[in-house]
């Protein structure tokens, strides 16, 4: 028998709390969600096994992760929500066009996009590790068949079972190629919900047949390839467990994933300071619930120290057997094993301006060109005409920080080279409405001269359905009716995409990607704009720019 | 007599070429000015004696000085515009109040504000250092005479003469003990100007004795206590030389700064890609002219090899006497061997998670607050109230990126707590303007409720006068009129809020600080807002956020 210190010890291996990659307390980009320096040290020494990252360069994070390592009693688990390139949560890394890029390659060459996601998977796992992570919060395994998904959209690499199995088999066999962890999410599937988890908590009607036939698939083929990990979501699965939402219902967890799936490696829950499970529960007795119920991995607990106390009580009193414990650190200890027997592989210098690295960075790159091509739709390539006075309208979730633009992004600079002057619409900028249902844009107040729409939209967290309420579709034919639509780019969702695309005049240029970063930017702007005059290849406006 | 390759070397090490702080070519946020690696590599290994950063983390910096450094066949001087504090530019340093509120404070207590201006200098010295930099390119020597003034204002230590001598002196002195280089820019004088250099070339109408009298003073001042480098302004002064700007003016530099002054150390050209130079010479032509006027550092010649190579055909030709590239040298080696002499200096461990770290930050924090409290104005402390919906109305330069705020930002935060939500007015947004020059601001669209104005407005490069012409007098009496006017914060220019002030109706609650950063913001609205209820200190609404 421990000796209590010991004993929460034990407990603490198996918690993951949340981390800022920047160095420094004050740099936190979400200080009531990331621990601060002082707090993260002390409870490292004092065994928590687990740190999750958000935020900060790929230096900070390698600099970060030696920080934690040092700090730790435990070997470590460090991981993160990377499933579109380490460059989606850590600036200097890859960012690749999101899953559903892959789906829509796999629809015209199902070969082609098998590979490019296996090659998916080594660009996240080389960079992952070489930076110091050893465990990638993906792939998703959620079949995207509800296509309001408020949340999954473009991160899901499909509707279609088979396909979302294909293809997060070949990701996951790139992923541990390049010796880390990987982790099958959100189980037992959140591709069927209009409900953002990180609000509510959503719920699955569906029963076992339907769930056997839909749901489970891409986890059933992962399990038999050996994942790692699978993460559980906030979900009522209804028709399985009437009472209990996944994190913390032994009948998915225990039942429905280790006995009938056969499930050998670590559950670990979704975070547990989301909204699904803090209203119903608060955070600690999630934490304890969950543990009961299985799960292996507390991940983010609200109060790490009061869910290690709270576990540690239940043990004690006996609401949850001993051998709970002991089995969840068994299946660590073995995972902590493999982790290392991946050491022994070549190629983890984490620097990054060396000749190795450059390679690396070219293949990346050439990668997520690939895939941006091979995943867009143009309508009338090369009919955007230079004017003397157009909008460049563009439509973003937010500003401050305002993840897909900056000062030079392609979808800014090379409209502005045409003559379209930018505006943006946020959510915090004055607004650009209406009261006039049929005409919402109030488009005088915008300005004169043609119009490009450019739409960043997709699945984003904590947003509800608020970004599916904004009426594009009215906004078109209200453009098109005033004859002053040149042209429309959806960034994001494939769903919206469809639904404009059907309103669309014929003859209007437009374009759509998956994807919302530069190269997509990148690719659809030239695409659509007309070569003007001697320039074959357009000049940026960046020679406008320049600090002091 | 040099072969012609060791010839170019030789003028190479007097260049000093941009880079970004960022590792990867793809992340500079000027790619047109900041040099991709592959160049950057080469044109270091072909002799280039100074890099000036820009942009990145702490973590980058450190990383990319060493890199710079390994890459490099000279001793490299390694700059930075850090005029404010490494955090300025670099995220994750510290950024501090701007100089202009140490004047704030020595109108209060001449004694304290010296002290405080070399705490000021040892702040910014000691993280450099510690972060590979060995040259600062402050203080701001200019006297900040002209209120209109675009590009100076709160970046000057004061209008007096003699209150900016005495501050900088201190400033350079705190400087110096850290192991830094320091230069006093920019010669003769920038503070009587109301056009920005970097968009055309302001000239100074003023005659040698006045320059004595004002513009000169502090820079006398720095010379006599030894600062080793001193940036030339581009600007006309007419009465001095009334065909060539100072950076290319021998009366200026050799006769004026040399001659007259005595200044024994380098003499650095402002960059020469700003609008000021290119418009009149090219830059590769101002680099000849400024070194044959007696510059003796290059910075930003648009093209280091075109500029390298014309100065060789100039020396060659005998346009340029063979000894200004021999003094030039040898200066640079005197100031090297300055620098090499600070290596014995303690304390240039560049990591940031130590102990003795934790301790730097806890000191500059503490500075950076006492400098924002003692320098900040609040009429009617503790008087804007809770309100059922307000709005939070705050004016910015730009948002991508929004340099003072990001998603928790206190002037965000705070309103928020107490039901003003945030509408931003930017450069890039839906026109918040009426064409009624008595009512410009389109207040019907912007809500009901009372407005809380928040301003950030100081002189800022490339804007010309644009950020000046707002009217904001006239919209403040438009908000009184209407009666909606809950409060006026300016964060930055002393000029806009005097002007300001001066139209307030009495009763109005108001805030001042020279600052942006997030603790001007906090201090100024946790002062103006009214304690709630029992929360003596302010909730902030970091806990309504949250990533995946």
């Amino acid at each position: 028998m421990y000796s209590e210190k010991d004993f929460k010890e034990k407990i603490a291996e198996l918690l993951v709390v949340r981390a800022s990659a920047h160095l420094h307390d004050h740099q936190r980009e979400y200080p009531k969600w990331e621990l601060s320096n002082k707090k993260l040290h002390r409870l490292l020494e004092e065994g928590v096994g687990g740190v999750i990252l958000f935020g900060g360069s790929l230096a900070e994070l390698s600099e970060r992760c030696k920080n934690l390592n040092s700090w730790a009693k435990n070997s470590l688990l460090l991981c993160a929500d990377v499933e579109e390139g380490v460059g989606q949560r850590f600036s200097g890394g890859q960012w690749l066009a999101p899953p559903m890029s892959l789906n829509k390659i796999y629809q015209k060459d199902s070969q082609a996009a098998l590979n490019f996601a296996e090659l998916y998977g080594r660009c996240i796992g080389l960079e992952a590790r070489r930076n110091g992570l050893n465990w990638v919060l993906a792939p998703v395994c959620d079949v995207n068949t509800n296509s309001k998904n408020p949340v999954i959209d473009v991160r899901a690499w499909g509707d279609d079972p088979l396909i979302v199995s294909a293809l997060t088999c070949s990701f996951y066999k790139g992923l541990s190629s390049q010796g880390v962890i990987a982790c099958a999410k959100h189980f037992p599937g959140h591709g069927d919900t209009e409900i953002d988890s990180h609000l509510a908590l959503p719920t699955l009607e569906h029963d076992l047949k339907r769930l056997m036939q839909v749901e489970l698939v891409p986890f059933r083929a992962l399990i038999s390839l050996g994942i790692e990990t699978v993460m559980t979501g906030h979900l009522l699965c209804k028709q399985i467990d009437h009472k209990n939402p996944a994190t913390v219902s032994k009948l998915i967890i225990s039942k429905l994933l280790r006995q009938e799936l056969g499930f050998k490696g670590l559950v670990v829950t979704d975070a547990l300071i989301m909204g699904a499970m803090t209203k119903a529960y608060g955070s600690t007795e999630a934490a304890v619930m969950a543990f009961d119920a299985g799960a292996d991995l507390i991940l983010m607990p609200d109060n790490p120290d009061q869910a290690i106390e709270a576990i540690y009580q239940s043990l004690l009193s006996g609401r949850i057997p001993m051998d709970r414990l002991e089995n969840s650190l068994q299946r660590r200890r073995n995972l902590i094993t493999k982790i290392d027997s991946f050491s022994k592989l070549p190629s983890t210098q984490p620097l990054a301006l060396r000749t190795h690295d450059q390679k690396f960075r070219y293949q990346t790159n050439s990668l997520c060109h690939d895939l941006v091509v091979s995943s867009m739709e143009v309508l009338h390539p090369g009919s955007i005409q230079e004017v003397n006075s157009g909008l460049n309208l563009i439509r973003v979730d937010g500003v401050i920080p305002c993840s897909p633009l900056h000062r030079t992004s392609p979808s800014i600079s090379l409209p502005e080279d045409i003559g379209y002057r930018t505006i943006l619409i946020h959510a915090m900028g004055v607004s650009p409405w209406t009261e006039d249902s049929n005409a919402p844009l109030d488009i005088d107040r915008l300005g004169n001269g043609p119009v490009l729409l450019q739409l960043f939209l997709r699945g984003n967290p904590f947003r509800g359905d608020n970004d599916f309420k904004e009426p594009w579709s009215i906004i078109l034919n209200q453009l098109q009716r005033l004859n002053r639509l040149a042209g429309l780019i959806v960034f994001g969702s494939p769903y919206i995409w469809k639904d404009l695309k059907s309103n669309l005049n014929p003859y209007i240029p437009a374009a759509y990607s998956p994807g919302q970063m530069d190269e997509a930017q990148y690719q659809l702007l030239t695409s659509l704009i007309a070569p003007c005059g001697d320039n074959i290849k357009l000049k940026s406006n960046l020679d406008k720019e320049f600090t002091i």
